[in-house]
């Protein structure tokens, strides 16, 4: 049987423009994933006649509602007890589950629990709750006259933990086909020469599927394919992965894996390398992606945040000569920085960065959007000059970051780094 | 007259999860600004059928209809085709419009306007015509029956252009009220703990009102008042503003301040002081939070990413008897860490941060969720110690980056920076 399903967001600080509603995104995904159409989001404010009324709309026109936010404790979380309403059940006390919310204010706020967090565990009758191990809100699902409602709660980080533990299980078990996907993740082509590379390929893929999604300077690569099985479905991507990794070669750095960083750990961890980092206009970011990683500390040292002229020298030990006569955005300071904090660490390899990432150019002229990324290893030192053009100071500090790590991935599978 | 809109974004792209809806955000931001309360935001895709039936909908509960997309070329752009089916309006073929836009094919694309664009010229009669300087699809707005209808460009960067240039000036025509808003950012209490404080104010306050927003780990509070005139609306915003800042006390870092590390950098400023960082745990997460900021270098000069014990000793010279006595995870260490940075960079000051950010326990066996932030200063060294909980380790890094910024806000305002 196939599913229509409508995304209800409930939350005024959506309809004020103060977020933007990325819950419905990732449900969406989620549910594309699941062969489940979604033809409606909707979005209304903490107002219970306001909820009422998309109720009533969306289950006359859908049969799986899911509803994001409005489980808190305040007074204008309203979203169970409004679909209560609507859907007549009654709301029941779980004593075990305030229990658990009491623990949770001991144990990670250090206090007593408000009494106004009872309401949070407060569930329709007959329903399956989905535990929220990051919060507070606790989620739930039931069905009524053939209409499933879940219930999930705002905040991004705990919608996806209980998407992910429990609303795509509990949808898993209402559909009978099974959806696979692989992401095949590349860096170094833009979304359009992608497409234009892979049009004839993807104008004539129906299952598997091939679809392209730009992450800030990434592409990721999506085949899909639709089967009775899993194991039917896997055989029917795996000849679709194959070709077309073969077909984009070295821009291709994993797949299925979530970042180059994971990558370049993964590299690492083969070799029981260590690496350490220098960073100038990326000012940490890097280093923060890294340590990002659970157990990142077998194959990450720590590095040098050189912001100043002054800390390339006093603590890298880049000659001053050669700040003096190449200047700190350079080809000559990027690969005495990856020397430094190779040498301060004692990593085996360590990438640098030195570029303008704006919105000035820097003190010597150097123009926004150029940037060095020095490599220090065993084998001698290496650079890659970039020139990222006069975009948004984010977007090149990002940029600037996944070229490290998009040198270090190169270096570390025997590809060239001096391009990308 | 008080008004009420619903934003409509048409787009089978947005219901797959490809993208999210910033449109509905920035419009949203938009209308709030004008005094014109949006009450739903809707998402159809690219369906004429689930299109009328949304403005059927939508027509009935709202006296504005913003939709975005389905303005294209191609024959899934529905949107113009629908909404004149809907209220009854002809369509009718513009030929200068059409001029212009074969105009922008020959200059900006190099090429012949393909026939397919020929049904962007044609617009429902007697309409207002947005132009659009940045793409090829016009806007447009017309009233029928009470109710005003506007059409704007999917892509957000025209979208933007055209609701700035022309949609705020045409919705500006209609409502006679300003709204004005002012953010107290606030660090140290919870948003439940916030509320319980505040409900007798907030729960007698409608304009101007008063409402929470948690980002993690910290709470701001929005005052916004209504009114004829922006000058008449901060007149009824200030004395709420003050009284609030004043009953919170030093919780509070800013009014209108983005974040904790803008006000770290607007006190450093002041003083002419410059600082650094030595990072554990949060791996650089406090230094890119700084080095995000536009003229970073005029008050941050670098730091050390210490993540292995070993460049806690050799690059911060922490003494290898307080790492063998205390571990890396203590406050010996955290204070040491924050000397040496100040030391190794010449800073005025400088924060550190060692913890335990998960998931598993440190190698002494520190419990997740320990962590200590030192602050070396001209008059001597401070530390802060916290139980961060059991929480994920993103969530231990993002707090712990927040303390960091925290400790130094309290410093340089002459607080106690021991506890938050």
């Amino acid at each position: 049987m196939s599913h229509t399903a409508e995304i209800i967001a409930v939350g005024t600080e959506l309809l004020l423009g103060n977020i933007v509603n990325t819950n419905a995104k990732d449900i969406s995904q989620a549910l594309a994933g699941l062969g489940i159409s979604v033809f409606w989001h909707t979005v209304v404010g903490d107002n219970p006649q306001r909820l009422k009324d998309a109720l009533d709309i969306a289950r006359k026109r859908a049969d799986i509602i899911i509803t994001t936010g409005g489980l808190g404790p305040t007074y204008d979380d309203l979203t169970k007890q409004t679909i209560c309403e609507t859907f007549g059940r009654p709301l029941v006390l779980h004593s075990d589950i305030l229990d658990t919310i009491r623990g949770y204010f001991e144990r990670n706020v250090h206090m007593n629990m408000p009494e106004n967090n009872v309401q949070q565990a407060e569930f329709p009758e007959d329903c399956v709750i989905f535990d929220n191990p990051v919060g507070t809100a606790p989620g739930c699902a039931f069905e009524a006259d053939g209409v499933h409602v879940l219930m999930l709660p705002g905040p991004p980080f705990e919608m996806l933990t209980m998407l992910e533990n429990h609303a795509v299980p509990y949808l898993r078990n209402l559909s009978s086909d099974v959806i696979v996907s692989h992401d095949i993740m590349t860096f170094g082509l833009g979304e359009s020469p992608m497409e234009e590379l892979l049009r004839e390929k993807m104008s004539h893929m129906d299952n598997p599927s091939l679809a392209t999604y730009a992450k800030p300077s990434e592409v990721r690569l999506r085949a899909t394919a639709k089967a009775a099985t899993a194991a039917e479905a896997e055989a029917m991507l795996a000849p679709v992965v194959e070709e077309v990794t073969a077909f984009l070669g070295d821009v291709v750095y994993g797949i299925d894996v979530p970042g180059l960083e994971n990558a370049c750990m993964k590299l690492l961890k083969e070799r029981e390398w260590t690496f350490a980092t220098a960073e100038s206009c990326t000012g940490g970011r890097v280093a923060e992606r890294i340590t990002a990683l659970p157990g990142a500390s077998a194959v990450y040292r720590g590095g040098v945040v050189s912001y100043w002229t002054s800390v390339k020298a006093g603590v890298l030990g880049v000659p001053e000569d050669i700040l003096d006569a190449y200047g700190a955005v350079s080809e000559e300071t990027a690969r005495a920085m990856a020397e430094g904090a190779r040498r301060v660490t004692g990593a085996d390899i360590a990438v640098s960065v030195t570029g303008a990432a704006g919105p000035d150019p820097d003190e010597r002229g150097v123009p926004v959007g150029i940037v060095y990324i020095g490599l220090a290893t065993p084998e001698g030192t290496f650079c890659r000059p970039l020139d990222l053009g006069k975009r948004r100071r984010d977007r090149i500090q990002d940029l600037a970051s996944n070229h490290a790590f998009d040198v270090l991935r190169r270096y570390l599978t025997g590809l060239p780094v001096e391009h990308p």
